[in-house]
């Protein structure tokens, strides 16, 4: 099936390319001296301006979030699951912003696009990012299009983190905050993991101390096992039981044979690896984890959460799914807390799945139907 | 303190080379014509031969269980929690044997040790070994040292897994087998950590197909990365908030600092993969973590385990962790349910621990206690 037989698609949509000449100052103190910001928009704005949506992907996503790139094109964007007509982000409704964001390697200025002062690749010199450094390139995007507020902030994971740092950075322009399999910072063992992925790139040879692009290399097998790392985490181990089990993929336990034995499991975690390291940057891989592993909420609000959701004026919705244990539906609960304390209107929903934290990009009947009867709710107020 | 002043110690203990001449018939096939066992005592064989107690290690395991090599030795061997004078395998009632496996790198005939035929080290031509063939090796071990019957058979993890297979391959030579934190056979989840860590090994350019050691190389990155998936894995989310929480090693969040900081699980998970990967051989690990894999104690019994435990003829102590996401709870009561099934006798606790699977290693005062007071009830039957 292609791009235009599909029901409730967006369709084909073309990436558009926004840049920024005024620098912008970093929360690590340097400046970007100017950028550029890649990003599709799916439905039609309002005359309002009121129906806007804002979509923020998570560490590997990019702006393609929803509907094809060509007539050809047989893999949608990375969210079509939840945005297009008639789903829960629903296009006939809203108008959807999707960017890649600052740091990302879809086109937006990382570390593969060109540092000024030395003409070459930034590589490992490209300024270390926050959540709230992509909020504020995120703000820049929406003075551009005229969209002085958002009727949702929307986010899964790293995404979830970046729509919580919205409602309190620009507690105005935001309506609705939706937070899906997020947390309130990352526990020590989700560090650790992000850590090995890093150890991972950074060991292999090829990586150059991140200077391969300028030495016309690539990292691809430490970029590959993070990937693998990442993957296997990012998934139950009720799903990987369901998909996988103990099947084989070649050899058989019979005399003579165990050097040829080879799980299911094994080659599709391969395959995943290679796959990733031909389509994503292993600069841009570390910067997105230690942004992750540096995100806590509260930081700058004495550590409470509470009195950091009271700068917030929007409504939530908190999402969770029963067998994430990345983003685990008690560190979904914190910020539920936290709101309720903080005497914030928020909504809050545990979806039971198999499919760990990987599920918040699955089409779920009791997600969508939840998802998609919030944002009728908030597509009603417009 | 040192060896000489450690209570309930074994005290100083030396090293043994049982050398087998008699060829030894794989599972794959393969026979190692001759090979070497080390091995290690603790305690004194009765003249009855009735109290001697077999140690099974698990995958980064060896023979130093317990006690010092000297004065001087600080630290004692991985067990010594366990095995000594009053400890739960008491050393004033039993005689304790405990060795490094076939395919090991500390003693034992493995990948390091010289292939007969080319004069070389094995390195990735040693043959693939599973359970059974260390259980086989064991019996060896324990004719030699006129041991007809063990009063128990003991392991955790991949031990446990030996300790299963000894009761069904010579259910007349085991009286209590003792399976601990262990499981039938590993998940998809189990095995996706073991490849990657495979993978992490065999990706490092130094690893040099198998041959590094020929080549005077080490694979020190990816051997350490291994180290690190496991030990993430084996400690419990809980375990490792309690141990670094997001405590920085190094460095701020203020303006300016980002680059430098550094987590406390960063650090030690690099310190405990670089001192991994000095003490432990690569091949080793990845024939190891295979051995796991494959292991599938019902696959010659129609899959059925409760048919292979009709083999057994001793009696079981099965014992879990409430936090072990990697031998979870859930897999140890497999086992209990398979015993009961199959009407063996069986015991089966599980104790509360925020440690995850290294629970087992660690002296946790219930564990102690259930596992010293079935041993109790072993002793008194010599």
């Amino acid at each position: 099936m292609t791009a235009g037989t599909q029901n409730g698609s967006v369709g084909i949509v073309v990436p558009q390319t926004a840049h920024f000449e005024e620098p912008l100052l970093l929360a690590c103190g340097r400046s970007l001296p100017s950028f550029d910001l890649v990003f599709e928009t799916y439905g039609t704005l309002n005359p309002q301006r009121s129906n806007a949506v804002l979509v923020c992907h998570a560490l590997s996503g990019h702006h393609h979030a929803a509907g094809y790139h060509s007539e050809s094109d047989t893999k949608p964007g990375w969210w079509d699951e939840c945005i297009g007509p008639g789903k829960p982000i629903d296009t006939e409704r809203f108008f959807v912003v999707s960017l890649n964001n600052l740091g990302g390697c879809h086109g937006s200025t990382g570390p593969c696009s060109p540092n000024p002062e030395t003409g070459k690749p930034w590589g490992p010199d490209f300024p270390p990012l926050r959540a709230r450094d992509w909020v504020n390139s995120q703000a820049r995007l929406a003075d551009r299009l005229g969209i002085g507020c958002w009727a949702a902030v929307i986010g899964g994971s790293l995404g979830g983190m970046q729509a919580m740092r919205w409602s309190l950075e620009y507690p105005e322009r935001v309506q609705h905050c939706i937070v899906i399999a997020s947390a309130l910072k990352l526990s020590a063992q989700n560090i650790a993991f992000n850590e090995i992925a890093r150890q991972a790139i950074e060991s292999d040879p090829d990586f150059a101390g991140g200077r391969y692009l300028e030495q016309g290399l690539t990292p691809s097998r430490g970029l590959g096992l993070a990937r693998m790392i990442g993957h296997v985490t990012y998934l139950s181990d009720d799903a990987m039981a369901n998909k996988f089990g103990r099947d084989l993929r070649s050899g058989t336990f019979e005399h003579g044979q165990e050097a040829a034995v080879e799980f299911q499991v094994e080659s599709y975690l391969r395959h995943q690896g290679s796959q990733f390291s031909g389509n994503f940057d292993a600069n841009t891989y570390i910067l997105m984890t230690h942004a992750l592993d540096y995100f806590d909420l509260a930081r700058e609000y004495n550590n409470d959460p509470v009195e950091a959701f009271r700068r917030a004026q929007c409504s939530f919705l908190v999402l969770s799914f029963s067998t994430d244990w990345r983003f685990s539906p008690e560190r979904s609960r914190e910020i539920v807390e936290a709101l309720i304390a903080a005497q914030k209107p928020v909504t809050y929903a545990d979806i039971a799945a198999d499919e760990g934290h990987d599920a918040f990009l699955l089409p779920l009947p009791r997600y969508l139907d939840v998802f998609g009867s919030y944002m009728s709710r908030v597509g009603e107020q417009h």
